[in-house]
């Protein structure tokens, strides 16, 4: 059987001051990749435009966001495991905390996942029609489903620093969403304020915030697609809901964090046990995107060289295909996404090699892929495992 | 008056065994071009994606198959010169022989070409309202056309080894089709079966098989769209059925056979003779492609010296523009198409000229051209001999 593993190191693409991380980062297993493989750049969408790692990750696995993105809060919901209904409303939404009806810190002064678990609960409810279910993920995060009839997406959200968390309709189709989300904002407000645990914070976890609100919107599977069975390895709850909606199945992996700390090696070894099952893995890296938003230069370049150590030899004596990008540029000068092209490799035994002997954003401008975009990542996948169907005769 | 001559050595591409078949044929005449020309890579479609010879072509020649292909059928009968009308519902066709109701040999034990012309006039009948018309080509080939009304390609073909040669609806519009297919089969095994050509057979041609059954498409002839009088030479009938489509006349070759075994040199000689009256010549050869799907490597590379030797210096004296690529690759490691792009080639006296001096896969990912597209094809031909319509003013 033919199969292949796709990493995806988040953020991965930087600018030169005079280096990029790609560049200072030692990272011998790569570059030896890089050079008995095929390499290029590649956007995620087209040349200059800046991907969000949702948008950018549905591109890659074959799905056009145009038509199937409809906000970040269903594949949130999808990735911490919330079942949902095709009418459900549903946001990607965090603990925040509240004084004098202002949001003085939208994270709860970072809460702790265990004490989130605990206020859960209090934030399911039911208001007119509409029933209201949370599910808290990491720290302060989490997803809140409106279930309802006559809900919209035609509403702003609540997440606003500094101000009331008030959520405006855009026109009378968002009317009744708003007015729910509004007295749920009191309700929970007042629940959460009694607690005894927000008693003794500083920082009390005291509202629910809630924003990138949308409709799940179906798409067929990469199984009926192209009978492909596939897998996905991640810590981050994004990136498994995209592989959910996407149909892959979730393998969760002890210490897969979506963090620097991350386990990379349990994430290899679990890419590779999953190889006996599975045509196709996905594996999701996160930390160095988290790196360039801080514009930590030094924490992206040490996490390339972990990934490097830890987790490219596992994968790449697995005989599988290794296609190894990254979803959008995250430079630490910019401290946020950008729409610079990230690189490329392609390696597997048959597959045609060029000259280029580096994997990062400079030595692949020579690669044998040329200029690619996301949409051609599946296509190129299908191909090297022989899952393609002919188009014609 | 500026010509150009667009030469299609079909299934070309290939991968890295170490070397591919290009790479290892001694062929400095299409090095000498690659040298003094312009190289590049092209996909028929894009990045990986697998493309089939009939979709291939059409799109090389500027027509998208998502609009005008609609199965092979109707290429086929073009190709071997059945004039069709716009309701007929048009298969590719096989002489088969079938014994206790199942399909035991899809080729008839490959019939002798003169031997199926004698059967021929036995397949023509007329079913309820619908004519049916039958014109075989090469051994076992041919196409068939039903001519009537309430025709629907909505069915499948009956083209089944060991199964019985049943036409199924894909739904109540395929209904009568399948009825008169149906009825088809079992008169046309009556009427083949009593033959006495047959009666000596030991794999007696005593039914016909049909697929990728399609309507016609009709498209604007190139020289409609452009002015440009246009030729085709090929071997095979699918080719001459696409050129057919846009329009080209058809130049019949003597020894032309769509096998290893072509004229090569009268292929070359015609193209050149036929520059004195048209502006564009497609001249296309079969074999290569033929070679992957046999897992050929020798042969394929031995095919690739051959065209280099007997063809490729014709055309290079003829001052002519020449463009020379292929419709996808066929590795021979596989023994099918493939989504790898191809190598392409072209050379002209006034056309920029690139550093590659190889005509393969991997010399090419350097070329001057970059990573083209199958439908950049027609537009840079029009281009290069000044056909082209100015887009604006």
């Amino acid at each position: 059987m033919k199969n292949a593993i796709l990493l995806i190191i988040d953020g991965l693409g930087d600018l030169p001051t005079p280096q990029t991380p790609l560049q200072a980062a030692k990272k011998p297993n790569l570059d030896r990749l890089a050079e008995k493989g095929i390499t290029g750049l590649m956007s995620s969408f087209d040349r200059g435009v800046v991907p969000g790692s949702d948008t950018s990750h549905l591109n890659i696995f074959g799905y056009d966001p145009l038509i199937c993105y409809s906000g970040r809060g269903p594949l949130e919901a999808l990735g911490i495991g919330m079942k949902l209904e095709k009418t459900d409303l549903v946001f990607r939404a965090n603990f925040a905390t509240m004084k004098d009806g202002k949001i003085i810190d939208r994270r709860a002064g970072r809460i702790a996942t265990e004490d989130a678990k605990k206020l859960e609960k209090l934030v399911n409810m039911k208001m007119e029609d509409v029933e209201i279910i949370f599910k808290s993920s990491v720290e302060h995060r989490g997803a809140l489903i409106l279930r309802g009839h006559g809900l919209s997406n035609k509403v702003t959200g609540t997440d606003r620093t500094n101000m009331e968390p008030i959520c405006v309709a855009f026109d009378n189709r968002g009317e009744k969403t708003a007015r729910i989300l509004n007295e749920f904002t009191k309700e929970v407000h007042k629940r959460l304020s009694k607690d005894h645990l927000n008693k003794k914070r500083k920082m009390p976890a005291n509202v629910i915030l809630a924003r990138s609100g949308g409709f799940l919107k179906e798409v067929p599977s990469l199984r009926a697609q192209y009978g492909m069975l596939s897998a996905c390895i991640s810590g981050g709850a994004l990136y498994k809901g995209c592989a959910k909606l996407a149909g892959m199945d979730i393998i969760e992996v002890k210490g897969a964090t979506g963090t620097a700390n991350t386990n990379l090696k349990a994430k290899g070894e679990a890419a590779i046990h999953a190889l006996k099952k599975y045509d196709f893995i996905f594996l999701h890296v996160k930390a160095c995107d988290s790196f360039g938003h801080d514009g930590d230069f030094k924490g992206k370049t040490k996490m390339i060289e972990r990934i490097d150590k830890e987790l490219v030899p596992i994968l790449a004596k697995s005989g599988a295909y290794l296609v190894i990008t990254s979803d959008h540029s995250t430079p630490c000068s910019r401290k946020t996404h950008s729409g610079h092209e990230v690189p490329i490799i392609i390696y597997g035994k048959d597959e045609r090699i060029d000259d280029v002997k580096k994997f990062d954003e400079i030595s692949c401008m020579k690669g044998g892929l040329g200029h690619m975009k996301g949409r051609n990542v599946m296509p190129l996948i299908l191909n090297l495992i022989e899952k393609a169907k002919k188009y014609g005769s």
